[in-house]
């Protein structure tokens, strides 16, 4: 039921994507990753020394291979799922409503922390490029999150044309930084020491224990945010679908991996200490390119990609909401995606949860992280493991290496899931677990509620014919003029024994009232009810409680004379009388209230 | 018409006041002044030095001359109106509608400054005592003023026995410092030098013009505000009502003369130098009584007579608002005495206009008072001109010295209002002359809306009987359940020809729909609308248009069927479909929307 206006990308929708606009549009919730995973391994193996860091690189080693399992299995997926694979989908077909609704929840949690963890980088970008910033950082993610919720609620959508330019720019900058970087290092430009001098304290050092690498290992492993976002959009293909979406995911995870361990062996050559106040990439860019325009213009397209990516969160929140209603877990208005209002509601949320996010972690990626990783292997896990009891049940061709692959992309992620949960629970991971199970239980709560009125509004068992009902109909009048007597005359053509009602507050009224009566009351009966505590309300009730006393099915019609005011300010004017009547009478049954406009016309 | 509870002190209005209670009562909207007057003429006198701080006793003189003018004018107007003489009224009465608008909006203005000038100048006394408070004025200020907000909110009121403590202890308190004060000078215990040293920038001197000593003169004036709020209310006292009065006038009138000349000829004795961080009242107070508990019950009762000052502002201001809302000049929910939601806004919106005034203005008295005393004079002036206009008028015995009286009164005070208008113009006094011309249009703007309404819907020239009306009733339904039965039902007894109106958006739906109607509906005929563009209001209007579009009279009913949720969250999960659609009709003519509620149990 479309009763706003209707999205004008109704029809944008149809406006399939070719394989090279599929990859720009996928690339920045992908790639954009690569902006920080190397800084957030760094990070955590910093604890340990700066003699630490050079762990990095086999940690991304290990997390590429993850990469390359998932996008397998993913590839999987699309095959299994050609009308899109939302993991929340996948797993409550596969494995149960409660497997589905984990998935479900977690992935709201995960589109919420994009558009955070992704701002709050974008914004690292800047401010490393311009340190005159810095202090501003919270204020310019408020800033760039309300600019892209504005962008969506005047409705900017995910398109080819808006995200092809920064995601290929945004490739063949990194892959520049790298080419250049490595050839510069080989040639023996680069100079041997560190780039930045270790920061103080470096004596008081985390012993590097195994739970400091996994530590590490967890932080490195949000590259893999946004690979499930492909399969999720496979109906966004030109056909054919599900092979132009496996090509793109397959391309897409080769350049992701490059870029990644790429910038991971380049930190790792140049020596890069991560530093609060500027990005990994920014210093490998500065050393590598030695500022100037190539530095900028890195930095520049790091940014515009991150702010694309929390983009996308907006697209995919209400799309995972309108499954999630259409099957009864959320409110039914997010079932109709045309529904402009409801539409603009869940941008809102999402802008300020984001947003509140943001300013409570101090515009700081690295406290997001944690709170971001358990979200994204959760549904990964469950998603695959779902597809493995899938290939179990169905069995079609091939289903052995089918199970098998996505078999160990789930037994990986899972690894994964309980490294980041165990390593990381104190730091955060633990507000997640939380929100889930807070989730979960208002999911099941919305359903019960629905199952609930559809059992209450069901015609199973209901019993034949109705005996008549007894209908009175009263005009409640508080004067005579030209409102009422209209009222009075709709009243006579619902029953011909229309009565109408005055609650005497003054005796004087009264009687002039019954004067006017004799003259113009179209002899519809005047009956009187006495106040003595002067109110207005009470005596009406008694009166219906009195009509209401007779046996048998009835039912009182209030007719309410309603003046309009032509103009919005003139409502001030007037007594809410009719408000307060419809609410006091709202919830008593048998008894309805009709109003009868009378339009004023200035 | 009582919609909320009725206030309790409905009742404790009948509790009258004896001569005692009545003149604690209106004290302390009299003598407060008394607390900040004689400063205020200080503060402008020393703009020309030292030197000229002398002229203020021959100033407080002046003023206590007209004091006692207006005192002797306003128990004429007693007499007159012993049914209380708001300066509103009277100005309306015998000057006619725009004196009187100009009365109300000055006295409107009025009671707003007197609230937030006496909370300053409470919190001003406090300071006085405990400098460390200095600094935080401002929120101390909003502080008081929310407290007496919420105080009125919760049903406290002007009584006797409220007042009675704190305006003879202030009456006491300051009477003692002046007897104290002159015995002490008289005996030679005072020693002569200056109390304070001069401020800086002594040397930066105005000169001593005419012009200077009329500001100061126009500052002291403040001393005559809530001389008026004896007359009006004249009603409060026991009877003989009139006469009560009139004596607590003349009372009051002898105490303020004495308690301002005292602290004037007091700080003149003492060379009291105002300075911004501590009031003229405290600075004698510790000169007098070398500070000590007698200083400090000083600042308490000076704290406490203020905040009652501002205490009274927040009764008076309903009692205008109901005499302005009965002529028709201000929105007529204000007319009913007994509307708590109506009292509660307004006591809001005056504690937030006296906060915002407060907080502009820093807390500081001495910058409100320029606007303070342009709104006071005007009223004085309408209201004492219009007794004057009333006495040549009626001509009663001895007409002739009472027009003297008031209209010496009326002299006096204009040519004061001319002085403060003049004067303070740039300070601040413009402000109030644009307001004052603001309120007034609103105030016709208000009155010409009513009698507009009353003319459209007045009977007169409404000609005999209307011809009879065509009645169509359409229920429109979603579905067929048992809410939908219900609703079928009742339209039957509206009209036996009622018809299901249904808007398919999906034509399996609508087959769906018509075999449960050959079931369950009860035989009432089924239109089925097609919607090529899914919307679902459009065809139904088209819909109503093509029924309208017969000759004749005509009302169409739409009869809605809404389920109403038992608990508000519920509300949430449900499409707001039947709100929308009665917004679409609201302003069609001939379209009578109506409800009928199946409410679920849980």
């Amino acid at each position: 039921m479309l009763l706003g206006r209707p999205l004008p990308t109704a029809q944008a929708r149809h406006e399939r994507l070719s394989k090279r606009a599929g990859l720009a549009v996928f690339a920045s919730d992908n790639l954009s990753s690569v902006a920080y995973a190397t800084e957030e391994i760094l990070r955590v193996l910093l604890l340990a020394g700066v003699g630490a860091l050079g762990l990095s690189v086999p940690i991304a080693a290990a997390i590429a291979v993850i990469i390359a399992m998932v996008i397998f299995s993913y590839r999987q997926t699309i095959l299994a799922y050609p009308q899109g694979a939302s993991d929340y989908i996948v797993a409550k077909d596969n494995m149960g409503t409660l497997p589905g609704l984990t998935a479900g929840a977690a992935l709201l949690i995960d589109y919420t922390l994009t558009v955070a963890v992704s701002v709050s980088a974008g914004i690292a970008a800047l401010t490393s490029a311009v340190p005159a910033l810095y202090p501003y950082r919270v204020v310019l993610c408020v800033g760039a999150i309300a600019l892209v919720a504005v962008g969506n609620l005047r409705g900017l959508r995910e398109s080819g044309r808006l995200f092809a330019a920064p995601s290929y720019l945004f490739i063949a900058g990194i892959g520049g930084l790298i080419a250049v970087g490595l050839a510069r290092h080989a040639l023996g430009f680069a100079d041997g020491g560190p780039a930045t001098p270790p920061p103080p304290g470096a004596d008081q050092l985390a012993p590097l224990t195994a739970f400091l690498v996994l530590r590490a290992f967890a932080s490195g492993a949000v590259a893999l945010t946004g690979i499930e976002a492909v399969a999720d959009g496979v109906t966004a293909f030109k056909p054919p679908e599900a092979q132009n979406a496996r090509t793109v995911l397959l391309v897409l995870g080769g350049i992701m991996t490059t870029l990644f361990l790429g910038t991971t062996v380049l930190a790792d050559l140049y020596q890069i200490v991560p530093r609060d106040q500027e990005t990994v990439i920014s210093q490998l860019a500065r050393e590598v390119f030695g500022g100037g325009a190539p530095y900028y213009y890195i930095q520049s397209v790091s940014m515009l990609i991150l702010i694309l990516a929390a983009n996308t969160a907006f697209a995919d929140f209400p799309r995972l909401a309108f499954f999630m209603a259409r099957d009864g877990f959320l409110p039914r208005q997010f079932g109709n995606r045309g529904d402009r209002l409801v539409f603009s509601n869940g941008v809102v949320i999402l802008a300020v949860i984001a947003a509140a996010l943001a300013w409570l972690f101090d515009g700081n990626t690295h406290a997001l992280i944690p709170l971001y990783a358990v979200g994204v292997f959760t549904s990964f896990t469950l998603s695959q493991t779902s597809m493995v009891r899938r290939w179990l049940r169905l069995r079609p061709a091939g289903w052995w290496w089918r199970a098998a692959v996505n078999g160990a992309g789930a037994c990986t992620t899972g690894v994964v899931l309980t490294v980041v949960a165990v390593t990381k629970f104190a730091d955060g991971a633990w507000i997640v677990v939380l929100l889930l199970a807070a989730f979960i239980l208002t999911f099941l709560a919305i359903k019960s509620h629905y199952q609930d009125v559809a059992r209450q509004l069901s015609l199973d068992g209901y019993a034949g014919q109705p005996e008549p009902i007894d209908h009175t109909v009263l005009v409640l009048v508080g004067d005579l003029h030209r409102g009422v007597l209209d009222a009075l005359q709709y009243a006579r053509t619902l029953s011909p024994a229309a009565k109408a009602v005055y609650v005497e507050l003054d005796p004087e009224r009264t009687w002039r009232l019954e004067e006017k009566w004799g003259l113009y009351g179209m002899g519809v009966p005047l009956v009187v009810l006495t106040s003595p505590y002067r109110s207005l309300l009470r005596p009406l009730l008694d009166y219906i409680d009195h009509l209401s006393a007779r046996p048998g099915p009835h039912v009182v019609t209030i007719v309410l004379p309603e003046f309009i005011p032509a103009r919005w300010w003139q409502h001030l004017l007037h007594n809410q009388t009719a408000l307060l009547i419809k609410g006091a009478l709202l919830f008593r049954r048998n008894v309805i209230v009709t109003d009868v406009p009378y339009h004023l016309v200035h």
